[in-house]
């Protein structure tokens, strides 16, 4: 994965996208109407999962290739040519399956973000076609950017649903708290994470969740970077803090196992990784997640 | 609006608050189960409104005072004692109105806190009743912080909602730009802002909402503080950017005026609002605005 410094400075996979989201277009409805032309393009994709060439590229077709009844999301320009994506018959019921990995590996940064993106929005489409607050069929709008209902005593708007959630490095004596959860691979240790809640700031959501599954103080919490994560659609805040105490008292229901690692490991596994291996101490988590460029971050610091 | 420095150093309304989320208890139905005692307390709601002591505090009554088929949402544990809050026949509408503004502002810091994630919580329920997969009815579980769909061929599961919502501050040559909404009241200047979309980071989402409103190019964001906002269930990310031009093109589907404010400018207006006054240049957001601690965090910086 190739990524632009300028656009992305922390190299974060999913980030700098170049597709102009053209939001004059999409919320004026014979702006809109004027994109579906012959010239438009039609992301390729099977399910949810992207089609790529063999030269490692995302595959687009035209408009003509989607079925009469397909809703199709208007993802902005690229190269000045209207680009949409095909919802399709089913959301995510599993995270993406390793094929999945392997072949975003080859996308640059720019392909990956325009995949994540369309990923999301087609995603939502698929599992929100009913109306949450009466139950009634909902319809695509706004070139797939709203989903109104249709039950004329209702109406309900509904948006893209996007859920924060904080991912930290907590660090005490130079040294990083990682844990690791049943379903990582062998050897795999990451960052501590968890949701936004209703009622609570970046900072608070940080120390509830480093406190609820290592039993863990935290202070001085700190922004680092931020990563837009389409399985289904995350926004993972990437955080620092420091604890004062080191002692844990792991909550077994959540994590497989914590650890403090030392500066020296976790280079090493961030190097390993690079090359496909596992490190000495651990494993770091692949490219394509933040919480491995929160590490490289960590170690250039 | 008392707030602690050490919870919550920039003063931001909504932060603080004090309530154990205690989600070893959410997560276990036999714990959950013993928290509905006579010893347990109510948060009285007017709607989604909150009720107001004449000595200016939250009220609470029993769980005895809730209607038979009322839903309950665990709120957590205050004082150790269980608190819960009802979930109200019909969620939000409208944004709050202004004597719910008045009666918060004498709340302090930990009791507006707990009020906003309260509201928060109950007005999802309110808005989500049913499966948004399907179309069925959806049931309360896990003490609020889920619901479940009642359909047996879907099963779906569903957690409340949190909106991340980028706002900035954008400074040029010692002044910042500020826009105003035709709903705001009469001379009063806020932060741009705007939700974050699917496929976007943070950075991203400033830079997009800063050049769609206003036309400007940013660099360097950075961020600076959260907030959870209420209404209905947004966070608020607040981030500071530099712009190398101050040419604006306003966009006046959003916007009705949007301005460059001196430093002596944005100082008059925060102090102004503290006397409940509109500055010399225009009328600063109130204390319960992030926009407001983010105007006081760039003055004194």
């Amino acid at each position: 994965m190739k990524t632009n410094p300028r656009r992305n400075p922390l190299g974060i996979a999913f980030v700098g996208g170049r597709t102009d989201r053209a939001d004059h277009i999409r919320s004026n409805e014979d702006l809109l109407a004027a994109q579906y032309t012959p010239a438009a393009r039609l992301l390729r994709l099977s399910g949810l999962d992207p089609v790529i060439s063999a030269e490692g590229n995302l595959e687009w077709g035209s408009l003509a290739d989607a079925a009469d009844d397909a809703e199709l999301v208007f993802l902005g320009l690229r190269d000045g040519r209207a680009c949409f994506a095909p919802v399709p018959a089913a959301g995510s019921t599993a995270p993406a399956n390793p094929a999945l990995w392997q072949a975003m590996a080859t996308l640059d940064g720019d392909e990956l973000a325009t995949y994540g993106a369309a990923r999301a929005m087609v995603d939502w489409h698929a599992r929100h076609r009913f109306c949450a607050r009466c139950g009634q069929p909902t319809r695509l709008a706004k070139g797939g950017w709203q989903r109104n209902c249709t039950a004329e005593t209702c109406r309900a708007e509904h948006f893209p649903r996007v859920d924060p959630v904080t991912i930290m490095l907590v660090e005490h004596d130079d040294r990083l708290l990682l844990g690791r959860q049943p379903r990582f691979p062998a050897g795999s240790y990451s960052a501590l994470a968890g949701f936004v809640e209703p009622g609570e700031a970046i900072e608070e959501a940080v120390a509830r969740e480093v406190l609820e599954e290592a039993g863990v103080v935290v202070r001085d919490v700190s922004y680092v970077g931020s990563q837009p994560w389409p399985f289904p659609s995350s926004l993972m805040i990437g955080c620092h803090a420091y604890a004062d105490h080191p002692a844990l008292t792991i909550d077994h229901t959540e994590l497989e196992d914590a650890r403090w690692f030392s500066r020296a490991e976790v280079e090493d596994a961030v190097q390993a990784i690079e090359r496909g291996e596992g490190g000495q101490a651990f494993r770091s988590p692949p490219r394509t997640a933040v919480a491995n460029a929160l590490l490289r971050w960590w170690v250039e610091r």
